[in-house]
């Protein structure tokens, strides 16, 4: 990696033959490859935050002339105690985790010694873009080497200093190592966006981190496919069945416990007859905690009647864009479904969430489930708060982003949206010829995969089952 | 399915509706449906082949205007002994398939009574484009109701009256099913394709089902993901330790059994040790086959001084574009590698391949793996014939396409790259609050999918295995 003055054109090539040095490096060299570059960072932090001082002082300074917000700044910033070695410690954690290239999934035994393995490989060249944040380039470096992929960076204009001083950091601990330098691209240069898109040629696989705008903007610009959402309107279509408290604890957590988050609540979708009875002690709790209440005619209505003269004061009507904001703050939309009405909150919510995910809240097993079948949303929750979509609680180890996206990776993505697979035959000579009309048949007899066995039949299970429980010997 | 004055617009959307309804069937619904269409084409033959005959007019006036070529008439023909029945039969195999979609791929249980579950489901609407051939309409619309998506069908000018025939009898069909008619859409005019392939926020998924220009069109014009390849430039690497018999045997299958299809081969790579042992009788077998050999200096100085006078004037001198070039004819490029030089052949084809399937013939098994592992194409082969690469010899059933696409199907596609997942939760209103700092630990322990126990320790697989062999009972 370094910051280099070579084109879109010649990075983009250079990582690409990195990447194929890098996919077939062992899981030891890439896994020390991490290990050096986190001694590398450990070692160089006093030059980091150096740099990043720099950036801080010209980011303060475009704050007090209004050009940039405070929020960003706060996210420039490294030296918040612990941020520094969390940053280290997610390079470990990353390394800690199990290696998701080289794994055979699938194996078919096409006849005798001609065998059929998919196997999962790196996908090549990553282009990575984020905006301020510059302890992404440590957590980014550490999932594409992980995963054997090469990887262009590109970095926000603000953090310019510290993206430097880390890049070169890293550059200098992966001379050490297996790991070819080109393998890590970083660009800085904002006029080279444009440029690093156009090269569907070279690079596989894009993902912004960012917001909305940057994601938009990246989709409407490449025909390199993009892993990521644009938009998280999340919603939750409360019944009247479940009890109020639960419910009243559930959408809490997923309007107020992180308002900015994509997975955080955006509408409430409210069946008719529980507007009187489980609607106005969320109202209010969701009031207490500061969050406005735009609501549609009957739920306004039904609050109306039923709140403290303070708290219906606070209630605002809602309009039909409320329905289709992204709000990202203290706001919850409520919108009333007809009694007993699952198909029209299935409806609206395909029409206008944006597949995100999305959450019913139901004691009733047979309406949950036709919500579930039916929601076409990347991740859809019964019981349960939208804000458990991301990669740590589904117990990925780490989360590359959350995708949208109909094809690939869908969801929470971990290290194993970076992959994809080949498929591989080993033969002794056998062609197509010999096969079909009149020729030898396949046996097309699936395999379990090495050092496994898929137990299938009832029986099987139930043998495997009471091995375990020490029922059954050997 | 109808034959409508709708625009491109009403079209998707009408499908994006359809397709909601469709994904929610159960699995006899479907098959039910392709029961259906399977009897009503079967009882509309006389009126099916009615239609083609006026296509087949049409067609033939063309060719002898010289407007159309011989080979796309020929492919237009229904009436050809068996096609229709193929066609036929074709509906019902599919119908017979595994359902690709309601599979529980992954459980995780997050928490006591917090279930996460991955489960299969269609992707939405797919949008299809094909040449020539009206009996794909049966083939695909099978296809697509079996994985439970939409599907916007565009045929091509010459078959419009067959297609017609088709659609209106398959759509009379669906009437009687539990499948909504409008979840296949067909398109015949021309001008819409850019129209359509502009509404990606309505179509998820285009398969272009035709030549090289016909992708290549489609992938420079649309921001919707593209299943396919555009070109099939398959290698195979001869090294000098592999018997020439068997070489022969290969390289005669993957060359001259189908020259038109994309996995065919069309470039040879020789070691040039073997270019005066084993090159001189595979090179002989070709050019007997009628395949035209054009070489690189070396093999052609070798092959010159080594095949009889007749041969020797046969061959061709090799151009450079011959190395990047999908000839689909007997047309052979032949390069020479330099001795025992792994790494050049490796080059040269991540260079000049399609990455569709490449191939190593040698007894060395060291050399083999890092060929297998090095090689970034979506089939790599060791000792057998690029012709196998497709989806029926990889015993999937059937074939949606080949895929050279990096990121979520890869090489020959069945049905299951016509799904992907959503993440369901199960809980009892625990909420993202309750855990991590301070609060509750996640489980995150990985289960089994529904009725299949994973044995993962030596000692369960031998358990399972002598279960089966009888040596154990419970």
């Amino acid at each position: 990696m370094s910051l280099t003055n070579a084109t879109p054109l010649e990075v983009a090539q250079a990582a690409r033959l990195g990447s194929r040095k890098l996919a077939v490096l062992s899981t030891e060299e890439r896994n020390a490859a991490l290990t050096a570059i986190h001694k590398a960072l450990a070692e160089g932090k006093d030059e980091v935050l150096a740099a990043n001082r720099k950036d801080l002082e010209a980011a303060n300074k475009a704050a007090e002339g209004g050009t940039l917000s405070q929020s960003l700044v706060k996210r420039l910033d490294l030296g918040k105690p612990g941020k520094y070695e969390d940053m280290l410690q997610g390079i470990l954690d990353v390394r800690d985790l199990e290696d998701p290239i080289n794994k055979t999934t699938a194996r078919t035994l096409l006849d005798d010694n001609l065998l059929l393995s998919r196997i999962t490989c790196p996908i090549g060249v990553l282009l990575i873009i984020f905006e301020a944040r510059p302890e992404v380039i440590a957590n980014i470096s550490a999932l594409a080497l992980k995963s054997g992929n090469a990887a262009i960076l590109k970095g926000g204009r603000e953090s310019s200093a510290s993206f430097a001083a880390i890049a070169s950091i890293i550059s200098r601990a992966l001379t050490t190592t297996a790991v070819p330098p080109d393998c890590l691209q970083l660009v800085q240069t904002h006029d080279v966006i444009k440029d690093l898109l156009a090269l569907d040629t070279y690079i596989d696989l894009c993902i912004p981190r960012g917001g909305n705008k940057l994601v938009s903007f990246v989709k409407k610009n490449t025909a390199i496919p993009v892993l990521g959402h644009a938009d998280g309107i999340c919603t939750t279509y409360l019944r009247s069945d479940y009890p109020a408290a639960l419910a009243e604890k559930i959408i809490l957590d997923a309007k107020t416990s992180y308002p900015a988050g994509c997975n955080s609540l955006e509408q409430l979708l409210v069946d008719a007859s529980a507007l009187t009875t489980s609607l106005p002690p969320i109202a209010t709790a969701l009031l207490a905690k500061g969050v406005s209440l735009r609501c549609d005619e009957p739920s306004y209505t039904a609050l109306q009647s039923t709140l403290d003269a303070h708290n219906a004061a606070l209630l605002q009507k809602a309009s039909e864009t409320d329905f289709s904001t992204e709000f990202l703050d203290l706001i919850l939309a409520i919108k009333t479904i007809p009694s007993d009405d699952l198909e029209t909150a299935i409806a609206h919510i395909n029409a206008h969430s944006s597949h995100h995910t999305d959450a019913i809240l139901t004691l009733d097993q047979t309406i949950a489930d036709r919500f579930l079948a039916a929601v076409d949303s990347s991740s859809v929750y019964w019981n349960t708060s939208t804000r458990m979509a991301d990669g740590q609680r589904y117990g990925f180890g780490t989360e590359v982003g959350i995708s949208t996206n109909k094809i690939h990776s869908r969801g929470p993505v971990g290290l194993e949206g970076l992959t994809i697979y080949k498929w591989v035959i080993k033969g002794e000579g056998q062609v197509s010829g010999d096969y079909g009309a009149g020729g030898k048949k396949w046996k097309h007899e699936r395999l379990g995969v090495e050092g496994e066995e898929v137990a299938r039949s009832a029986e099987e299970v139930e043998v495997l089952r009471r091995f375990r429980r020490g029922e059954l010997t050997m």
